[in-house]
């Protein structure tokens, strides 16, 4: 084992990305119910970059060694571990408390890279219950995907009314949890509607397996030709909602009665007024429903279905490593990525 | 049988309860699928109110005999129907459409006393599809109180989320829906907490059963209040929202993570606007669902629940007679009720 | 519209398949709430072979028009049909009266080609609340398929413990409805395991796309390789169980804890003395259920996949005539057939 | 603290009950993610007694300190332990590792008082996850019947099927599984039909609750008399099946389509080649599930239903003191108990 541990901190909310330092520390002992584990891949996610900026609106400490998104392989256990061993490949959970049903407050406590260290670093401890067996069928770059925005799109399509073949599943746009929604939907047997602004990502979302995809810079009332495209007009099933500026206002007009809009993030920006009202959803007869990532049961119902048919996560072709991390958060921060921005770390 | 069939008709949508007019009709025939019901007692609703009005936001035709909630008796029965026989107590279905699983936009043109001809009359030809069976335990009045109020509420707990034994349920004032709410809710085993205006409406909602209640005059935060009376403060798992000013605000505080909030209806002058957006959802990590009335397949259930733990409607002691109507909704109009307003019809 | 209709009748119970008749009769008038269907194509199912022979154990009554599944385009619909109009293509329901959610009693009196006049004919007036629209996807012939084996299937993976992407489903042979468990199991991300005796029939499995196949001749041993095949041996989540000698035994050495086994069908000559008792669900942690076909709310969210997946039955090349049902039901008997036995009816 | 720790011990499977021996130990110490327990009471369960005669077919240890149930007060907690801390009252988790969803292989290698040292002790260590917060209302004694047959019976009713308001619930003697689903349906609004051998305690089901209590002594055919007691004669929605000889054919009788058996136990000598075959499911058109204790999940949800509805075990007048242990062994074996048979510990 090293002798040393490389690792990012973020020092406070204050500086953004210039809060961010490389440092070199020891490597963590294990406790009795905990695993240590050698990271070899971590991802970005947007809710990453606001933490340095002091902009999440969820529980923060500082310093904290920032990113929930991780993937690594087992070095030693603890005395008392007994779902891992030595050698075993794992992935991070986002919410290291929340085990399974509704999240609680306490397991809001607990987020990985918010209030308890992060994956940004070459060795970390994890307690046993923050840990899930990595899919199998993936490297550890695209199993450093799944924590925050694999199991967000999961939970959307699963945590509530669980999505059925011959569904309409509608993803906005070429996010991380877009694009997962996307390939899961498809593994299911469901449709899927996609929106995008340019031809080129259309194609890219097609490779996909989209199976129709409206410019929504050209088509302006994209609700309603999404909902044209469904059977009999009745709209879309499921539509993970990325909270853009008015992309709220076209699914209530693209939801099926009894449908459900999973309300996933806020890009920025928007004005919560110029949103629809809560009360729109008796207009619409649908059903409206805040995600916030999911719980370790469903991560693992969503490493089968990947491991199951195979599902590799889209990923950047630009992979930056451990010392490049600065680089990494502007990078994105300018949303030059496409898919999942990764960090290599070994 | 009666030569003659006085019935109620609105008229049109420009002259408020000035469109009501009583006629006499002659009996209908009954078709092959079809049945006819000698109407006991109906009973009023909101939205029974503002047709008239023309504030009702969902499908209407004119003239059209009001009212979608009525109980009566089984006279004849056409040939080709299965599961009904001549003196089967009966109650309507709202959307007669409306079978099974999500509504659909046919269904939604289905509504009784808004597109097909309602219960205010005292003989009805209904599609066998359209009617259920009465609840065995209750009077000709109290059946006719289920169709609208009581559905919603059962849907509300269970059409999406299904309550559970020692969840807790917050119902907001004394209109119909929310004294089932909390029937239904305290014959399942849940805690009610309930919410109104007066000390002696409070007393009336402890008779029911209501675990709590906020008198939500003198404490303007009964949301906070509400979320405090709960184990660990983690919130209500079901809130019944009538929609009125301010409480979804409230209904916000109160609701537990991933709890559901059924917006039920629109108490009337409220601006959508003032009220909380739905991106709002994913700060308080919660579902909010628009529920209209509920399918056949429920209101079975229902009826069953009701004869199992012997649930009362809560009907208002002033019952008008047929020929009454207008009066009805003048007393109904300036909110002098307590429970459901009934009309007994023979 | 042709003068005459052409059809078969099943006369009684005790002559076997002698008791099939072919005769001419006039076309049917329409009711108010039916609906007169050009049958264009039917399929037979085993039941169908029973009922002539009175072995079947559900009611029947005789004479009756053979024949439960079928499709055809639809002629004339009855005053107040809404669901249908002229020129539709449809499907026939099993159960006429299966509506939604569990099969009571009275709808067991109700099936087509047992106790209703099935579709084995030219033309038939089935009530409108007995037909669905077609799946837009498949011919005639296909869509005649859906209405007893591929609903059974169906309701198998998703009428109790709805199947999961990445869960494993194991089915058995080559027979209707374990043939469609496959193809749904693998539209909707899970992993299959069929058994069969012969390499020709693996090879066709395989191209249905099962991940694995064992022989059950060569490995007698089949559900514990079966579970070995599955993530940490942990065995299979669903099993379709057609209920062949021995069959149950491998089954219950094969399924997961809290796994399901859908007991679909005898396939005769099985003493249930010999087969596992009902307390070995507890020593196994498992679930056994009895499918009766499946309701019309299944077999429309059924149909709805098969279109989304663009699922194709697997029917045998040879093709039988109207005419010629006799030498179907001998070549049925036989059991020279390959997925399901088709009519051309028109 | 006590300097010492007196504790029950079962040596080997080989002696029957005299392989309980009485010893004085030290107290053990807690592990980071452990809890030391002042256990205040336990209660014995008929798979305690059939552990030291070598009769339980679920995996063991020996030496094991015997016993599931207990109840007690946290004295001190490991340094990483969040959910617990000193002064907590606390009950224990049958399968310590069965935290969720369906139990696991591994899961059943933890059960306690078989493979992991049980609750006849003054003082143990457990993992946290391990333990849930005893029911408020709730003494110690009351408490410490939770951990086996009170969640066996709420698993029964919620685990698979939830039970519904209006539902017939089935429940056979006065064993400890059966009371507890007495209780259980009753608050949920379900009515309880009761089976038992004597009028004294067909009396007592009645003061719990029971709406109909058949003297199956009396009534050799008491299946059918439970089918003639439900709506329409359609059967009864959830049976607890206790296996003994001869109930399960009973159960069959009295079970609804669709309707859910659970077989929870063996009350011994009975021959499993003389029960119902699995088949018998599709004849009926039933679900049979064997149910086997359950997760931490569904005993939150019991103790929280058990605590809105203040419902209090039903527990034998005669208590024994940790030192008479033996004593309530010879006592439960002969069925002298009625209700759950507890041990005060301090």
């Amino acid at each position: 084992m090293a002798a040393t541990n490389k690792q990012w901190i973020v020092e406070n909310k204050d500086k953004g990305f210039d809060g961010l330092v490389y440092k070199e520390t020891s490597i963590p002992q294990v406790g009795e119910n905990e695993v240590l584990v050698k990271l070899e891949a971590a991802s970005l996610n947007y809710r990453d970059l606001i933490i340095p900026k002091g902009m999440y609106p969820f529980p923060t400490k500082f310093p904290v060694v920032p990113a929930s998104d991780g993937a690594g392989e087992v070095i030693e256990v603890g005395s008392k571990v007994t779902d891992f061993k030595k050698g075993d490949k794992v992935a991070t959970l986002f919410n290291q408390g929340h085990q399974f049903g509704s999240i609680d407050i306490p397991a809001t406590q607990t987020g990985l890279g918010g209030v308890i260290d992060g994956t940004l670093r070459e060795y970390g401890v994890f307690a046993e219950k923050g840990l899930v067996k990595a899919a199998k069928n993936l490297s550890a770059i695209e199993n450093s995907t799944l924590t925050c925005a694999a199991l967000t799109s999961w939970n959307a399509l699963y945590g509530l009314k669980p999505l059925k073949p011959g569904e309409y599943v509608l993803v906005q746009g070429t996010g991380g949890v877009s694009l997962f929604g996307l390939q899961f939907a498809k593994a299911a047997g469901a449709i899927v509607i996609a929106t995008t602004s340019s031809a080129q990502k259309a194609e890219k979302l097609k490779q996909l397996g989209a199976d129709h995809v409206i410019n929504y810079k050209e088509d302006e009332n994209w609700g309603e030709t999404a909902k044209k495209l469904t059977p009999d007009g009745a709209g879309v099933d499921h539509i993970i909602e990325v909270g853009g500026a008015g992309t709220l206002k076209q699914s209530f007009k693209a939801i099926k009665y009894e449908g459900v809009i999973s309300v996933i993030g806020f890009l920025g920006g928007v004005d919560p007024k110029t949103q629809p009202s809560v009360v729109d959803t008796l207009g619409h007869i649908c059903t409206v429903r805040g995600v916030y990532v999911g719980s370790k049961a469903l991560m693992r119902d969503m490493i089968r279905a990947i491991e199951a048919n195979d599902i590799h996560p889209v990923v950047d072709e630009k992979v930056f490593t451990l010392s490049e991390v600065r680089e990494a958060y502007d990078f994105m921060w300018a949303q030059k990525h496409f898919g999942k921005l990764a960090i290599k770390i070994c």
